[in-house]
């Protein structure tokens, strides 16, 4: 399950060496609409002879059995072996749509994980979980597949909107809370959207750091890695009533929300401390408003409290579909997995979340 | 990667006892259409409540993606979790797409296989390969996984026709041929349709061993385990001829006659006794006629081996699109991984094949 990673704002120079080190026969490239011009790019700067690229359509709604079908099929077209080689170049839908692909296609092919976003580079191209969304559910069908090389850079983000750096540094966040009080503190009082590349790259070396050390002790999620889904079985809840409606919501918001959620039930239950929470619902009310005009909107009412309960319920690190288990903290840096609350602490919850950000 | 294998006659409470160690909240059981009765007589005998049957229509051609959504929408809709149990009650076509679907399903759920024909038994249910067809390729995509569990009888065979255990007992002689001159002289002269349950019991032992034993070394197939592919390349490629000419015939018996092709090469490059070759054309032309008027017909003209030939270099087992590899022997359980063979090669093969069979 080992994952070698590379951090490097010298991309061109860092796929070659992949690509040497894997000694394929044939490269093909992913790409999603948003992501083909570098994807182009990479393809072009490689010394090996006409690297494929498939695209796909952009979006989470496309990271579906459909566009999984087209990759599948590309590769049969082009006769790909087992031992020839995908390079995901996107966010995360790319590389876990793209990373199924590869560790499905002839029972696994290897890939190699180009993450261009700020929260695929801290988040979905590490680690190894790979999939699709189905049947209305995020990630329900996928693998534990590691990708054979991550190339972690943050040359691509200046040309991401804020609202997609802010929905990554959710789970910078999330890392920090899973470190420290300190490191938590640090990061809730950056201004990333100053940051330069080198700066970038450090946070992100770091940030990465906390996720591979979790996996690398767990890789299929049997227990520590739940650690990593704090503030998402209520972040997820959100994501899909917001998907419901048609009015997606980018994933690091409904996870900023979630992690207040994560932070209230952890004051009730766990005995987090109220500066934690306090700092952290500050922070995500000024970056991650629910309601801002530019961003995206959702809102919730106690009518929805059964819809987001069961959406909690079948959430599929959920062991038992009649009680909500989250990963909650007694302190930052102290993850509890597993913790069982009952559904009126949750609605509790939930109001006491709503009152703190104006959801 | 540890499988557990169980032999018995005694199939309900055997399946029980896996229920019981695996310790599901619910438990689904998948069958096709004819399979049903046994699935839910197995279903039924269960002592947890509700176990719930999934029916998927029979055949190989129902080996497709589509089947393979039906069933994680059948198990998305009864809300799931990836601690839930899938046992695979069906020859092949069920377990592969059955632990397929286990497989991916919230990136894994654990399966049981209870193969019900002898190919069943002696191949497809054991070893971890699990997939489904695509793009016109037999088991194009998949997952290496094992199931929790296979449990291993003889009491369904009596209802299976001839055609069916012949194509099974094709895959026991391949397993012969991969142990001893000895072993295979004894599966070459038995008559395996007089066998009775408990004998037929011992023999899918003996014979199950001998995969379990090179599979254990080498699960992913990164070489040893190609072992098990002798007679496949040559043995696929008439069965997707055989498929394209939507005359389908049992893959045991494309097996067979791959088995000698296999033999004619191996005494054409890799010294190979005649004795070997004799016998097991003689078995073979005896037992899987492919002109028999009541079995499949396969007829292979010089005007198919180009298409034979694109055919084994698509195989998924072939590293390299330029050359064909195959499994060889130089002796009974004397296995070759890996060995390349040129194209004229092959295509006298074919035809020395084709005289020996009437193919």
């Amino acid at each position: 399950m080992a994952q070698k990673i590379t951090y490097t704002n010298e991309v061109a120079a860092a796929v070659s060496e992949a690509v040497a080190a894997i000694q394929p026969k044939q490269v093909f490239v992913l790409a999603d609409t948003n992501t083909e011009k570098i994807a182009r790019s990479i393809a072009g700067s490689l010394a090996i002879d006409g690297a494929k690229l498939i695209v796909i359509p952009a979006g989470d709604v496309n990271k579906n059995l459909e566009s999984l079908s087209a990759v599948w099929q590309a590769l049969t077209d082009a006769r790909a072996t087992r031992h020839d080689l995908l390079i995901n170049v996107g966010g995360g839908m790319v590389t876990d749509l793209g990373g199924f692909a590869a560790a499905t296609y002839k029972r696994g092919m290897p890939f190699v994980n180009v993450p261009t976003t700020l929260l695929g580079a801290v988040d979905a191209a590490v680690g190894g979980k790979t999939g699709i969304n189905f049947g209305g559910y995020k990630n329900q069908v996928g693998a534990f597949a590691p990708a054979r090389e991550v190339i972690i850079s943050s040359v691509f983000f200046k040309s991401l909107p804020q609202t997609e750096l802010l929905s990554g540094y959710a789970e910078m966040v999330k890392h920090g809370l899973l470190t420290s009080a300190a490191e938590f503190r640090r990061l809730a009082e950056l201004d990333i959207l100053a940051a330069d590349d080198e700066t970038m790259l450090g946070l992100l070396r770091t940030s990465v750091q906390v996720k591979e050390g979790i996996v690398a002790q767990d890789p299929t999620e049997k227990g520590l890695r739940k650690a990593l889904n704090l503030g998402h079985t209520v972040g997820h809840a959100f994501e899909e009533l917001a998907m419901e409606r048609r009015r997606p919501v980018p994933h690091g918001y409904a996870v900023a929300w979630g992690l207040v959620a994560m932070a209230v039930l952890s004051k009730l239950t766990a005995g987090l401390d109220s500066e934690t929470l306090n700092r952290l619902a500050a922070f995500v009310r000024a970056n991650y408003n629910p309601a801002s005009v530019n961003g995206p909107a959702l809102s919730v009412t106690c009518d929805d409290y059964p819809t987001l309960l069961s959406l909690m319920r079948s959430d599929k690190k959920n062991a038992d579909a009649d009680h909500i288990t989250f990963t909650l903290l007694s302190a930052p840096g102290h993850p509890l997995i597993n913790q069982v609350v009952d559904a009126p602490t949750i609605q509790t919850a939930l109001d006491i979340t709503r009152d703190l950000l104006g959801l």
